[in-house]
């Protein structure tokens, strides 16, 4: 018997990730593969303490159906926070909660792709966010990243060119690359932007874990009702809650809200009321810095071991924050090949494929260096540098075979 | 400026339950519009014990991000229950957790319809369901309920001609109606769609809330893999975890991971392993017994109440189970005059009408007997009962004006 999948199916393909993950679960494995925070910083009793609270002193309510916009108090809090950091005022009705970003991403998927639009993305882009857009059949127009964000002569070409809904982009520490928008970046984005009728989804998991430099604004403040903001709590508080938001403009929401009721109802509110009880009694930002601390430790190891055991031709980028670090060898080496390598020497990583939209990136890969400890990044990163040097070394064979 | 909203949008409002909700949320109002499960029987300290045993002895793994399929002790549960239930042998690897079923309704509407696909409903037809799949611009071939089931000539007909993709269903206590599928009406559905390509959503939120008769099979026993099964904790554990599960063979399973993954990676974890610890030192079986004790009392007060209180001429549904109970008026009569006629007296119920995916249904209205306690029923349904008898004086006046 035919199912008769919908037509969206038939480029959604598991994710090549997701099996990488899988051999990463080795634990004989070194794995620079997944994107997890490291669960050692984890506020476990602060938790558990909120969990308390919550069910001793409103119980009922917390685990009855509740508003798809999502807990007022966290949305609040949300805002407060966007007008600490930016000076952005916020009205909590800009805000609303969702399964993580990664749902954010859905959502305005739904609400805003017909299919064959136009999109413009980052290459390399967020795969996520690749997986989630490619459910509504959409055309890619992907700019290449350069170590300042997106390379300004071909974006400026695609605006005017592609007609996009939106050009998505990471900004801050981007997922796969590491790599920032300078301010500079940020205002040509914005003015070329401006003249356009496309809107731009800033997704900024990361841009509370800045380590190194001074943080930009959003888009937000750059391009006003047509940017719009994904944030997330699963890299400052936990993930399994699957607590994210999107920050857009009424007109945007009023859509969003009625397409997050028909996908789920709502958010997970006891998870939403567990986050903003914590948040309420403990000062995040003592714990964001203490994320920043170590993470920073292990991106200073990695790159100084990549100094040391990398060939120097390897290129890499030197993120200021985030989780992520990205390798590109010289031309003729494929990343899928040193994974295989690797792999006889227990270390893992995702090759960079998987996060372009054509057929490059053969030669790139990323490593991720939140989860690891030191002492594993050390050994890890030494192992890799050998599989490098031999994949070097028996491509050399190879091009010469006398 | 245009934001370029997607076609989908176009036929999205926001839920008009939605707005009627907002008015039941006045304290002085005796509401039977919500579909809310009783708070007073939710297992609050049970719950908080949960939570502290999985943050004592695995926090760190119970905060962290987790696998697309949802946590397996707590599919293996899922697929244990349908053994003792219903004799069925369930492969886990055919159980995905869902955030709430809803979410289940969306991955299917993602996976399975392309714009302008046909799909069989109830008429009246679950709200929710009705919202999920508008998102994938579907035609709707409602087909009307009577008090046996589906009307089985009808479906036969609409079968041979929509050649719909599936034909979705609440077979027990269906939301709106309270109606239930009888054994013969389950086995003529399955016969017709046996000799067909299309195939069975069964959607049961209701069904281990049955407290009259027998239970029958899910559909999944009749039709086999042509069948696909939705399921729910949020009626008898909790709704705020929106913790659901689409039970569906592998070849469709594949997809809805796939889809799943790109919509929002994963179901909230740490509530996926609270509700195991909790169905794991807890009997379900004996708390739902409490829940269906009270159910039917609030089940039988309503209909004592409307015995004695509506109008003889007014139709209304008894459910063997579930939390509705449907109301039609007489021909003539609309649920909405009277909805605003009630509101005076402080009584809010939901107007059929937008149950109905065309013009029909102005004459019927949907009872909630679960959330509001027996006293508030007896004084509710009292009050009903004089609006209605009021609103037939006025018509009867209007029709006759001398």
């Amino acid at each position: 018997m035919n199912h008769h999948f919908s037509r969206r199916m038939n480029n959604a393909h598991k994710s090549f990730i997701r099996e990488i993950l899988k051999v990463g679960e080795n634990p004989s494995v070194i794995s620079f593969a997944g994107g997890l925070p490291n669960p050692d910083l984890f506020p476990i009793k602060e938790i558990q303490e909120a969990c308390n609270k919550v069910l001793t002193t409103g119980g009922a309510d917390a685990l009855q159906y509740s508003t798809t916009e999502g807990y007022l108090p966290l949305r609040e809090y949300i805002a407060g926070r966007y007008l600490k950091r930016f000076g952005l005022t916020v009205d909590p009705a800009e805000i609303l909660i969702t399964n993580g970003s990664q749902q954010g991403l859905d959502l305005l998927g739904k609400i805003f792709i017909d299919e064959g639009d136009n999109l413009i993305i980052e290459q390399p882009g967020y795969l996520g966010a690749i997986q989630a857009f490619t459910a509504y059949t959409p055309n890619f127009f992907p700019v290449p990243l350069n170590e300042d964000g997106i390379d300004i002569a071909t974006f400026s070409e695609t605006v005017a060119t592609a007609k996009a809904k939106f050009f998505y982009c990471v900004p801050n520490f981007q997922n796969p690359s590491g790599i920032t928008y300078t301010k500079e970046c940020r205002e040509q984005v914005a003015r070329i932007l401006d003249k356009s009728d496309t809107l731009l989804i800033e997704d900024d998991p990361y841009g509370e874990l800045r380590f190194i430099g001074e943080p930009s604004p959003t888009f937000r403040s750059y391009l006003g009702t047509k940017a719009i903001i994904l944030g997330t709590f699963s890299k400052i508080v936990v993930p399994s809650f699957r607590l994210g938001w999107v920050y857009a403009p009424k007109r945007i929401m009023e859509k969003l809200i009625i397409a997050k009721q028909g996908t789920d109802l709502h958010t997970n509110y006891f998870s939403q009321k567990i986050v903003s009880q914590y948040l309420q009694d403990y000062n995040i930002d003592d714990h964001i810095e203490k994320i920043k601390v170590v993470y920073k430790k292990h991106r200073d190891t990695m790159i100084r071991m990549i100094e040391q055991h990398f060939p120097s031709e390897i290129e890499y980028t030197k993120p200021e924050g985030g989780m992520f670090l990205w390798v590109t060898l010289p031309a003729g080496l494929t990343s899928m090949a040193l994974f295989e390598r690797a792999l006889t020497k227990d270390v893992a990583f995702v090759p960079g494929n998987p996060f372009f939209v054509n057929t490059k990136g053969n030669n790139t890969l990323r490593l991720n260096y939140s989860n690891a400890n030191e002492e594993m990044i050390e050994k890890g990163i030494k192992k890799l540098g050998e599989a490098i040097k031999e994949l070097i070394t028996s491509q050399a064979k190879t091009l010469c075979p006398a």
